[in-house]
């Protein structure tokens, strides 16, 4: 009977500051960085199971320690019993009464749990010699709704409701697979819009995407309006009208400063506005959307739970549902919110970019596809070019679109070099930037 | 011009779960701990600043990690700067880009900045000679408004608002200040109540509260429905009907679990349910309060920062608000807290108990009612009898109330025989408990 015989962390940060990218107008100046986490244990297949916490610098530190206080929940353990039950598994860490206080359910807590909760699941993946998006569209309904926790749910969703969508999705997985193997699932491209970059920049990238075959770009907005409205112009006029453009506010706005400003970039036809104010502020967006429609309002990608993105299904205040792999509590909780949106027939666009998350959450997408929602339709998982040479099996993006991966697990391992250039503050990358 | 020399942190943890002592339905066996920092300055005063995170066991060294990330803030700064512009120094830390993207503004990092905040006010009011309720209450209402961010609040409060809420109580400040340092502050005790109590001692000491002159009392609910039903029955027959009964359920149940468990205690007449389901469920709150009444719905203590607040209180979800000293970002956020409430016209009645909780949050329901609220009626400051010892100036009770403190500071400061004795893992208290 194999055990968890090891649980090393890493704190790795890339230097990005020095070139803007990921420059917006909540977040000048980032240093992409992942609370790295390395699972092993003595079985003879000598697998192992990544996750990692993505954060962008300072409190990367704080992100390690917070997933190392979780190590004593795994390590000793059997490896068969805690990944049979990834259901009782992910309670264990989400219902440790004392690290509960620290949230509840939110913060560096529950991405630490994500972290660990994500590498347990890709070493499950690997073990089961598949890619994790093609384990879980192969779960029956029942296994799938046991993976999820439905307290704080159930006066929206309860636990029959689920089963009855998952029950609805089960006859066309099989052609659903099959399609997503060949197509992939669509992306689009925030790479020509960060706040940062020249209009120039801005306009050449735009071009680029839309002949690399995408049909939604993003731009970041909420520094100065009248910048927005002249780069919302620019890029509308680059791509056209056929393309949509996502922008995206990083939480910058009040309620009233939200309204007028993306009514000044009206008239360019923005598909999006994503965090537009507080993600905690579920009344603040339900009253934005009906300020701006026909523009959609989008969020979700620091949303802490699944108990807010319930709120914002049940006060109408999202147009398209974000999710992001690593900051609520790992696979079983993004399941239920994948479930939540299907209830209320909201379209489900993961936030991505950083480090990694791309590799991740498109696994989530595409189970999203065979399983819940069944559909790519109004779908289109975020797509960053940043970074993803660090990964021993990058996300291949064609024609803008994802392609589904085929290697087992969750496509979360860094390549060794990296943990080792990029570890903070010792690495070799870092000696050479002045602090 | 003194700087800022020292900012040194504590892991102390008090093994409280020996007595079953602050257990409840969430929080079987914690273990009360402090995440303690002591800020100190090269002035020839020698004072020093004095704060800290509560949490209960587990992962106090995650927040005392968090405390550490912030030193980079302080450390080296002008101390008489950082100190007369509190606003601007409350932003310093909220405003951290990077360190903002672990929250944003909740959960281990809002913990900690409502640390090292309260460890300011309390070296500004020690600077002051003032206690720290008197010296709030002395500012203006500008001054006091400067304390306070309107990001995300303005659709609910603007700073105008604010400010006539402060200028309508400012004439009777005096009286009311005379008031209060000859009555003190209404308490209510809730150690009677703990879940692990068996009913005679539920009994006696229930009755021994009302013979030691408080008017309300609380119950721990939410383990089992006869049991709590017994209990309630039995402390309402220990206190007579005069007596308030509170009950706390400590974020046990679902929307429709939490209205049929009131409705089964409502003939014991319980005065407010508190924390009935997730502190982050604004919507679900709501529904349980619609379901509920007369019972009064209260929350607080894990509400995670204002905007939340905010929101439960456009909604309507509340009839008695709880605010924690030491969960949101510390005094600045607790002001725009009580300023919400006072626009609302909901009573402030304080969570506390915990680690030093009474001796911070009796400092700012003081505050509200010389310069905010300007009433005591219906507030009431929670009182729990547990590790008052371990403070230099520990909260006073006298007939039910909180006797107003007179000496300079934010009464935060404990002993350091117990920093040392009760130090986690080495202290003597932790090398006698196996593990």
């Amino acid at each position: 009977m194999p055990t968890f015989t090891r649980f090393e962390t890493h704190d790795v940060r890339f230097p990005t500051s020095k070139h803007l990218d990921g420059s917006d107008a909540m977040n000048p100046d980032p240093d992409y960085s992942a609370a790295y986490l390395i699972i092993g244990t003595d079985a003879e297949d000598g697998l192992e199971g990544h996750g990692f916490a993505f954060t962008i610098g300072r409190g990367n530190d704080v992100q390690v320690a917070a997933i190392q206080a979780l190590a004593g929940h795994i390590l000793g353990q059997d490896v068969d019993t805690v990944l049979a039950d990834m259901g009782t598994t992910w309670r264990l860490f989400v219902d440790d009464s004392q690290l509960r206080w620290l949230g509840p359910e939110k913060g560096v807590m529950n991405m630490a749990i994500s972290a660990v909760v994500n590498a347990l699941w890709d070493l499950k993946a690997k073990r089961a010699g598949l890619p994790l998006w093609d384990l879980l569209a192969g779960l029956t309904p029942e296994q799938l709704v046991d993976l999820v926790d439905f307290r704080y749910l159930t006066d929206a969703l309860t636990r029959d409701e689920a089963l009855d969508i998952l029950r609805k999705a089960e006859p066309g997985r099989a052609a659903r697979r099959a399609e997503l193997i060949e197509k992939g699932f669509p992306a689009y491209t925030t790479t020509p819009g960060w706040l940062g970059y020249a209009d120039e920049k801005l306009v050449r990238l735009a071009k680029e995407a839309v002949q690399q075959g995408y049909t939604q770009i993003k731009l970041k907005v909420g520094g100065n309006v009248e910048d927005d409205v002249r780069r919302m112009r620019l890029a509308r006029e680059a791509v056209g009208p056929d393309i949509r453009i996502a922008t995206d506010a990083n939480q910058r706005w009040d309620v009233a400063d939200a309204i007028e400003w993306v009514k000044a970039l009206t008239p360019y036809d923005p598909w999006w506005i994503e965090e537009p104010t507080s993600p905690d502020d579920v009344l603040g967006h339900a009253a934005i959307r009906k300020g701006v429609s026909p523009v959609k309002v989008a969020t979700g990608e620091h949303v802490q739970n699944r108990i807010v993105f319930k709120q914002l299904l049940q006060a109408g205040a999202l147009d398209v549902l974000q999710i992001d792999a690593a900051r609520v509590a790992g696979v079983n909780e993004n399941i239920a919110i994948l479930l939540l949106a299907a209830k209320f027939d909201i379209p489900v666009c993961p936030h991505a970019g950083g480090v990694g998350l791309c590799e991740l959450v498109q696994h989530l997408s595409m189970f999203d596809f065979v399983a819940v929602a069944g559909t790519t339709k109004d779908r289109v998982i975020e797509y960053v070019e940043h970074l993803h040479e660090h990964f021993l099996e990058p996300v291949l993006i064609s024609r803008g679109n994802y392609v589904a991966p085929q290697q087992p697990g969750f496509s979360a391992q860094m390549v060794p070099a990296t943990l080792e250039q990029f570890a903070f503050p010792g690495g070799a990358e870092w000696l050479e930037v002045p602090a």
